[in-house]
């Protein structure tokens, strides 16, 4: 593919989405074409495909459905957005994409890695990104106040822990894959950007000296 | 599973439906209690994703995004229907299942065998029939008269072609596996009926001796 395919990954609140549009802004800025896009939705199939996915009336849907269901809405991305901006030689930036699949639903419902890794890999056809960029936030401090506050906040502890079990798989994901950049994602916004360009960068001039 | 799962798999227009009642008549007569469903589809969920599938505004799905939607509609019949009637200790006929979604991805959209084979262990979680009822259609008459009339005819013999290769698909998978019981169903419908009780009362006869 000519483009280049950049995803951000990471917990909800990291960021993901403010550093996806400057990052954006300064890559528009230096001339590249630039396509913005998300998981899940992306098109209007992604679009209706995510509305039964949040409907109160699916509340009895199967982790496997809902799984299954997320595949689905990728595969139509890559198909009718992801690849064909990649043949024009774009950059696509995507908030979210394979790995948020295998970290959530291999987390919150306990289906197996290697089947979802498979599953990605009949989805998106075999379109890894060039790049992941894996906005982490250490939130020791939170979880030490969370468990200060003893047995009544056990639903809060019980987010924490899952926001920890979350940003544990990302990490794994991250270490056996040459293609994610970790960025320490608990500074400013402009701290943390400025972190996200040098690693951009970085990897768009080793790309250019090839 | 306590429970008996039998589906039938063939060609539209090769009886699955009528024979699949009329079977199910029958069991019922002897005092079983019997489930029927039928795939895509099969709960209220499946049907939505039904509704996608046909909904002409989606025209521009992908074929991989499709075979996804079908697995996802699959998970949710095996979690909410299937499964649960078959820990009851029911007979569940299914009118399509799994087979089906191998036959025709592969045949009409070209998608690996093996890789939706993959899928659909995820899907239904490796539940597979016990026994799997091919109605086999020979047309080789109807074949032989399209091909007469000439090269206006070229969707109709385009269209007996693909029925063909769906044809020799179902016999690929059942040569593959001892779950199926293949049925010559060019016959009338109680001919055909009368193979098929054979075949259902000769594998109940078979597993209560066990």
């Amino acid at each position: 593919m000519p483009g280049l395919f950049i995803t951000f990954e990471g917990a909800d609140g990291a960021g993901k989405t403010t550093q996806l549009a400057l990052l954006a802004d300064y890559l528009r800025a230096q001339g590249w074409p630039v396509r913005c896009t998300r998981e899940p939705g992306g098109t209007p199939l992604g679009d209706a495909i995510r509305a039964l996915l949040l409907d109160p009336a699916n509340a009895r849907m199967a982790a496997r459905t809902e799984a299954l269901l997320y595949m689905a809405a990728r595969a139509q991305h890559v198909a009718e957005v992801i690849a064909p901006a990649l043949a024009r030689g774009e950059i696509v930036l995507s908030d979210r994409y394979a790995d948020s699949t295998i970290v959530y639903q291999g987390v919150a419902r306990q289906l197996p890695e290697h089947e979802l890794a498979a599953i990605n890999t009949f989805a998106t056809g075999g379109l890894e990104p060039d790049l992941t960029i894996l906005l982490d936030c250490r939130q020791e401090v939170l979880y030490g106040r969370m468990a200060g506050r003893g047995a009544k906040d056990r639903i809060e502890l019980e987010a924490a822990r899952f926001h920890e079990q979350v940003r544990q798989g990302f990490l794994r994901l991250a270490a056996a894959s040459d293609r994610f950049c970790v960025i320490e994602a608990d500074g400013s916004v402009q701290a943390v950007h400025a972190k996200v360009i040098a690693a951009v960068q970085q990897f768009l001039d080793r790309r250019g000296s090839r």
